[in-house]
C-alpha cells in the first residue's frame, strides 16, 4: 500500500525551489460548503492572542539545512486554527478509535482531542470507538466528556482499547455513516495510517462530508517525516532502568553479560538513544546493521575481549535487530518443530544463548548471563511530561485541521512545528536510523563496539576467497 | 546439611518453659581468653546512652502469641554490644564475603560492616573478599574503610562481587589462617550459611580464634525464624511496577491477559505481598500451593471465566511455582531434545505458552497474552530506606556479637529485635507461606481466584472414581 | 485528656507476672446480647484455613525482651476474627472517617475498610463521612463500596478528605444514632483518638449497641505502644528525595549548607530514620534533644568545623525541634510585630537565616545556604507496598474485632501481631525517641554530630560560673 | 550589555533574503593559521560514515515558517565536525568551568567535553576549573579523564562546583594565558556568557590563538534564539510531583489551595509546560504577564468562584512573577524593617500570605493553604534520558567548533540542529513566553484562569472613571 491509486498529491510550487505538498481538503470533492466564523474567536483565553489564526500560505521545510544557494524544497502545510471551519459546533459527532500496541500517551491524545474539541470549538458529541478499527462494527462505544477523561493522562495504556488488523473498510465506512459521523481522528501506527488513507478514499468516493484525521502512533519512532512520535521520549526514559539493571548484575559477577532486549521491529531508535544517554552499554545491535556472531570482527570475539579487559559487559539489542541469522537458526532447529523453539524467535533469548552455548563450549571463561525483556514495562507506563505536551499540540492540531475541513492527513512535528502532512507521506517508508549517519557514529564512537559493517565485509572478503579454494561456503 | 554433627545445641532452660537456644563462644573451645573494656565506653556517640550495654541474660522469644497459661518457650539470645570484647582494636583483620544471587541491599550491609568495624571499634583492618567463596583462594581481596564504601548504599548490586558454590572448606579456612583473619563476615543464603557453619566448625575443630558469622541474605524471604530477610521489602515494592505494566497491558485489549513471574523458588512470599500490595491481581500462584490447569476447579476455566466477566486477568506467579506440572510437560518434550525447550523450564514461559494453546484450541475466545520477568529489574536496584536502616542494624548487630566473642551464630530480627540465632535453626528448613494461615487467606480472599487445593481434591476425588471405572488415567 | 473518668480499665492476670490490658465490648453494658455464626466460615477463601479463628485467650506481650527470670508483664488481646459475631451482616451500618492532616495510607485503610466488611461479612451498607468529624453533623455522607474503593489506594490523600478539630460529642452520637449507624470506624491521629474515646462513652453512656473502633494514624510515627505507624515507612522513603537534594545543592559550591525540614512536631522519627537511611547528613536536629547555637559545641561551631573539613553540610531538622530557641526569637522580634515573621515560626526558615546571619557576622567564611520543606510532597504521596500491606491488615482487624463486639479500642501492631488496643494506651501519651537509647546513638555515630546534651551542661555549668560573677546573664 | 563595542557582527548575504549570521574564528586575527586532517578520518567509529564532515556553507534559519514568497532570513552556522582542524591533539590544554545556579544535565555535559576531546581527537589535557568564574584565579584545577568522569551523568549537581560572580576578565585572561590553556568552554547562564564574550575580546585583543566556547545553561529556558536550553525537559518533569501534590492536599480538605512556586526569575516557561503537563492546575501565573489580587477579574475573586465550584485550587507561581506587587507590598512593611520580611521577598510565601490574609477578613470560606517550594528538589536530581542525549550533542558540537579554530560563539540547537550562534545573539535578551502566542493561549484554555490582562484594562479603565471621581485611587 501507500501508494494511492485514487488520489494525486496536491502539490504548490513557488520561487527559488518552493514546494508545498498539500493535504485534501473537503471542498476538493465537495464544492460549496459553506463556511462558519471560528468559535475560537468568541474564546476568552484566545482573545488576547493576536494573529491567532495561522495564516492560510504558512508552511514548514521538511529539510532544513541551507547553503545560501540551496533551492528551498519540500513543505507542509503549517497546523493551527483557521478563520473559517467548515463545521458548526452542534454538527460536529466525532469518533476517535486506538489501534495496535500500547505506547505512552494515547491516553494523553484521547483526552485532548476530547478537550479540544470541547473547550476549542463547542463539540459536544465525541464518541470513542473501543478495541480497535474492528470497533467500528464489533463494539459499543464510549460517549467521551472532558470529565470522563480528566485523569486518563496519568495513566498509562488506552482507555479505548486496542487491537491489531481488523480492519474492513467498507463496514467502518458504513459504520460512519450509520452513525453519523462527521469527523474521524484515528491514532495507530503504519498500517492504521494505511487503513485511514482507505476509509478517507472510501469517503471521498461517497462525497460524504467526514474529515478523516490520522495521528502517527509508534513507540519506535520509525514514521518518516516527523521529528518524533509521541511516547519515544517517555520509552527511551523508562529504557534507563533496564539497562542499569543489567549493568548492576553484569557488574556484580565474574564474566557477568547483562542482555536487554528493547523495541524496534524495523528501527533502532530507542536502542540508539537508551544507550546513547546511558552510556554503560558495551555494545547495541539494531536492525539496520547487520552483525554476526563468529570470527573475528564477531560479536563472539569482542564480547570476550570486552570481558577480559573489564570482567563484564552490557548488550543492548532492538526485537528486530539480527533476523537473518534468527531465521538462519530457525531453519536448522525446524526439523525438529519442538513447541519451545519458537521461543527463540524473540532474539533477545536467542542471542543470550548463543552466547551462552559459546562461552560453554569454548571453556576457556565462564559467563554468566542475564536477560531483561522490559518491553511491556515500558510500554505501559504513562507519558512523561514532555510527551503530555507533545500529545497535546498533536491533538489540538489535529481537531484544528478537522474543523478547517482538511482531511487525509496526519498531524505531525516538523522541525519543531506542528504539519498537516497527506498520509502517502507517512506511509510510504519507515524511518531508520541512518547507520552512515553521525548520531549513530556518536554511538558506536561511545560504546567502542566493532562496526560489524566493515568488519565483516573484510570477513566475508577473507571468506569468499576461503569460498573459493574450498568452493562450498554458503553463509 | 543443616545438622551439625560435631556441635551440639548449647540449650538453657528456665521457669515456666522457658528455653534459651544459644549460639556458640569461643570460649567454648579456647579457655581462657583475655578481655577488654568495650571501646563503645569511650565513644562520645554512645557515652550519653544510659544501659548502653545488652543485659547478659536478654533474650527475645520465638514464639510470642500467649495466652495466660502457656509456656514461655524458644527464645534467642539478644543481639547488641557486651560490656567486655574478646578482641582488641589493633588485633582484629575482618573478612566479608558476597555469595549467591543478588539481593538489594547487599552493599549496606558491606557499608555497615565496614562503618561499624571503624567507628564503633576501631578496627582499621577489613578486607572485601571478591567473587564469593571461591575468592578466598581464587582472587585478590579489597581493602575496605569507610571512605572507599560512602556512597555504595546508593548503589544495587554488591561491590565485591558474587558467585554460586565454589564452596571448598579447607582450602577457605586456609586462607583464613594464612591471611590472619580473626572475623569473617558471610553474606548469603542457606547455601551459603551451611558453608559458613561448616567453616566455623573447622575453625572449632583448628582451635583458632575465628569468629564466624553469618549475615542471611535471601530476596525470597525464605529464612526462617527470622522476621524478614533484608532487601525483601524493596522487591515487594519494585514488583508493583510489572504488575502494574501487566494490567495495564491486559486492561488494554480484548480478552488481554498479563502475566508477571515473579521470585520466589521454594517460596511465595514476594509473590504474595506484591498481589496483597497491589490488587489488581486475578491470580497468585506459588510453590506452596498446587494448582492445575484443566478441568473444573482449574486455571483454565478460571481465566475463562474471570475475562468473561471482567475482559481482562492479571496471574502472578512464583518461579517456583508449579514444577511438578512443568516438569511433566518437559518429559514429554524431552524426546525432542529442542533447545528452544530449555526455556519452557522457566515456568512464566510455560504457563504463558499453555495458556496461548488452550485458548488457541478452544477458539471461542481470542486472547492477548503479555509476559513479564522482572527478575533483574528487581534484584538489581538499590534498597529502599526501610531496608537501608534495617541492613544498618543487622550489620552492627553481626559486630557486636564478633566483638563479644560469640561465633558460629547468624544475625536476625525476630520480632522487631535483633538476635543471635545457631547456624542450624537458619539452615535447617525453609521458610514458606502457610497456606492454610490467614495471610494466605486474605489473598484469596482479595484475588477471589479458586483454592486449587480443595478443587484438586475434589476434583481428583472425582476423577479417581473416573480411573477406576476407565483403569487407565494417568494425571 | 487520655484519663478516662468513667470506664475502668479491664484488667486481666495470670502466672508468672501475665497481666491483660483488655478492651470494651459491647457485652459489658449490654447484657444479653445475640451471637451469629461468624460468615467467613462459609467463604471459599477461608473455608482451607485450619484455626483461622484467634483462640479467644490469645495475647501478645507489649514487652518482649525477656531473660529467664523475668516477669511475664502486659499483654494485649490479639486480633484477628472469632468464632461468633455480634452483628448480622444485613444489620450492620457502617461508617468512616478520616481526620487531621495527610498521610500516606489513607485511602488504602479506607479501601480495605470497606472490602474487608463487604467481602469478609457480607456487609453492604458503608457511609463515608465527608471532611472529618464535623462531617457527622454538617456534610453529606457518600456512600462506599468496592467498587467506588477499587483503585483509590494508588492515590495520595484522604476521597473522604479531612479537617482538624470540629469534634463535638454530643452532636456526633446523635448523628450516629440518627443515621442508624452501629459501627464507627475512626481514622486519626490522638486528638482524634481521645475524640473517639469520648464518642464511645457517650455511646455507652446511651447503651447502644454501637462499635467505636480507632485507627491510629501520624505521620510522625509518635503514638505509643504500636511498632510503627501506617504511612511512616513511605514517609521515611520520600524523605530521601530531599536529603539527597540538599547533599547535591551543598556539595555543588563552595561552603555550601543544605537545610531540610522533616515531619515531627513532638518526635523525631522520621528525621532520625530518614538520615539513618541516608548517610549525607551531618547533624540531625529533634524536638527530644535540645540543642543551642553559639559558644562551645553549638551549632554554630559545628557548622564551621565542618565546612573547614569538608566544604559542605547538611542538615536534616524536625518541624519540633528548638521551640523554645524560636520562641526565644519570637518574643525578641514580637515588638515589631511585622507580618513576615510569623514565618520564623518555621524552624526550618528560622534556622536557616540564624545560620545566614551568622556566616554573615563573622566573615570569615561566606557561605551559601538552600533550604528545603519537603513536607507537603512527602504526605500526598500513595503508599508504597509495605504501607498498603500493613493498611490492609490493621483495617481488616478493625472489621474483625467490630463485628466481634469489642468497641472502643484502636487496632494496632505489636511486635509484628495484630493487637486491640485500649484507647487510653494510645492517648496516654507520645512515642519519643529515646536519646539515651542505642538508635539515637546510632545517629549520631553515623553524623558525628556534637551531643548537644553533654556540651550543653558544661556549657551551661562554665556560664553559670560566669553569670555569678556578672550577675546578669540571661539565656 | 549584550552589545560588542570591539567586534563587528560577521555576516554573509545570499540569494532570496539568505543572511548568514557567521561566528568569529581564530584566523580573523590570527592570519596563518596552520591546519591539520581532522582526527576523526581515522576514528575507526566514524570511518564508515559518509559525508561525515559539515559542508563548509552549512547552515540552519532561524525562522522556518514559510510561504512560498517570504524571504529567507538570517541562518546560523551548522555545528559539526571540519574537514581541517586548527589544533594538533597533542598541543590542546582544553579548560572547563561551571557557573551560576545548578540544572540538571551539568555533569553530563563535563562528562561529554572530556570524553568528546579525548575519544573523538585525541585530547588528553582537559582541566576543570573549580567553583565557577572565579576558580580561574582563586582555586586549585581538577584534571579530568574519561575515567574521573565515568558515572558523573547519573549524579545531580556539578562536580567542579559553581558560584554567581566572580568575575575578572583580566584575571581570567591572565590565568589562561598562564595556564597553557587553549580551549576554554564556559557553561552557565546570560551573566556568564556575557562574561564569556568579555574574555573572547581580551584574548583576541591579546592575539592569543585560544577559542572560547560558551554553552548555555538556564534551568528556566530563557535563552534566546535556542529551542530549548539542557535541563528544562527534567525540570518541567521533576515539576510535576509537586504539582501532584499541591492537588492531592487542596482535594484533601474543604476549600483547599495549593500553591507550587517553579523556577522562572523572568520567564515562566517552567510554570506553563508543567502546568500544560499536568492539567490539574486551576491558575498559572508567571513573570510575563501582569496579575492582580483584588476586584472583578482579580485572582481574589477567581479563588474563591473556582473554591466554590471544586471546593479546592491549584496555583502555579512562577518565581518571578508579580514581582511589582511584591514590591509594594514590601515598601509598606519596609518601615518595620522586621527581619522576617524579607522571607515575603519570596513570591511563593508572599502570595500565599495574601491569600490567607484575604480569606481570613472575608469570613465566608474558610480555606486551608499549603505552599510547596520544590526549587532545590527540581534542580539537584540529575538528567533525564533525554536531556543526557542533548548535553551529549552540546557538548560534542562545541568541540568540533573549537577544534575548527571557531571561538567566541556558543552551541545550541534551532530547530532541532546544532549550530553555532554569535554571543550577542544568545546575550541580547532574554527569551520569555510570548502571552500573545498560542501556547499560552493554551494554557489559558487548559486552566480556565481569568486573563489578567484584559481584566485588568477593563478593571482599571473603570477604576480610572471612578478615581477621576474621587480623586483619591492609589493602587
Amino acid at each position: 500500500m501507500g501508494s494511492s491509486p485514487n488520489s494525486k498529491p496536491k502539490v504548490v510550487r513557488g520561487a527559488a525551489g518552493y514546494v508545498l505538498e498539500d493535504v485534501p481538503h473537503l471542498t476538493d470533492y465537495i464544492p460549496e460548503l459553506p463556511t462558519y466564523s471560528n468559535p475560537l474567536q468568541d474564546n476568552p483565553a484566545y482573545s488576547v492572542v493576536k494573529q491567532y489564526f495561522v495564516h492560510i500560505d504558512d508552511s514548514v521545510p521538511q529539510k532544513i539545512i541551507a547553503n545560501k544557494d540551496s533551492p528551498r524544497g519540500t513543505h507542509f502545510r503549517r497546523a493551527g486554527p483557521r478563520q473559517r471551519v467548515y463545521f458548526e459546533s452542534d454538527e460536529v459527532q466525532a469518533a476517535i478509535v486506538t489501534c495496535g500496541g500500547l505506547c505512552p500517551g494515547l491516553n494523553t491524545v484521547i483526552r485532548e482531542l476530547v478537550c479540544g474539541l470541547y473547550h476549542m470549538y463547542g463539540v459536544k458529541k465525541v464518541l470513542g470507538i473501543s478495541g480497535g478499527y474492528k470497533g467500528f462494527y464489533a463494539h459499543n462505544t464510549i460517549q467521551l466528556t472532558p470529565k470522563t477523561v480528566n485523569d486518563i493522562h496519568k495513566r498509562g495504556g488506552t482507555i479505548l482499547g486496542s487491537s491489531r488488523g481488523g480492519h474492513d473498510t467498507i463496514k467502518i465506512v458504513d459504520s460512519i455513516q450509520d452513525r453519523g459521523i462527521n469527523q474521524v481522528y484515528i491514532i495507530g501506527g503504519d498500517g492504521t495510517q494505511r487503513g485511514a488513507y482507505r476509509i478517507f478514499e472510501e469517503i471521498r468516493k461517497r462525497g460524504l462530508k467526514v474529515a478523516v484525521v490520522g495521528i502517527p502512533k509508534t513507540i519506535d519512532n520509525d514514521i518518516p517525516v516527523i521529528d518524533k512520535s509521541f511516547g519515544f521520549d517517555t520509552a527511551v526514559e523508562e529504557a534507563q532502568r533496564a539497562i542499569n539493571a543489567a549493568h548492576v548484575e553484569a557488574e556484580s559477577v565474574e564474566n557477568g553479560i547483562g542482555v536487554v532486549k528493547l523495541m524496534g521491529r524495523y528501527s533502532g531508535f530507542i536502542a540508539m538513544y537508551a544507550t546513547l544517554a546511558n552510556r554503560d552499554v558495551d555494545c547495541c545491535l539494531i536492525p539496520e546493521t547487520p552483525f554476526f556472531l563468529e570470527g573475528p570482527g564477531g560479536l563472539y570475539e569482542f564480547a570476550e575481549r570486552r570481558l577480559k579487559e573489564n570482567g563484564h559487559m552490557v548488550i543492548v539489542i532492538a526485537e528486530g535487530a539480527g533476523q537473518e541469522l534468527v531465521t538462519e537458526s530457525m531453519q536448522a532447529l525446524q526439523k525438529q518443530d519442538a513447541s519451545g523453539n519458537k521461543l527463540l524467535q524473540d532474539v533477545g533469548l536467542w542471542i543470550s544463548q548463543k552466547l551462552k552455548e559459546y562461552f560453554a563450549k569454548q571453556k576457556t571463561m565462564s559467563i554468566t548471563l542475564k536477560y531483561i525483556d522490559p518491553t511491556y514495562m515500558i510500554r505501559a507506563v504513562p507519558s512523561n511530561a514532555s510527551d503530555n505536551v507533545y500529545c497535546t499540540l498533536l491533538a489540538q492540531s489535529a481537531v484544528h485541521g478537522a474543523m478547517a475541513g482538511y482531511t487525509g492527513f496526519t498531524s505531525g512535528l516538523v522541525h519543531g512545528r506542528q504539519t498537516y502532512i497527506p498520509f502517502n507521506r507517512i506511509t510510504e517508508g519507515q524511518n531508520t536510523v541512518v547507520i552512515t549517519d553521525r548520531m549513530w557514529a556518536r554511538l558506536l564512537s561511545s560504546t567502542n563496539q566493532p562496526s560489524f559493517l566493515i568488519a565483516k565485509t573484510a570477513h566475508e572478503e577473507k571468506k569468499k576467497e576461503e569460498a573459493e579454494e574450498m568452493d562450498s561456503f554458503n553463509l
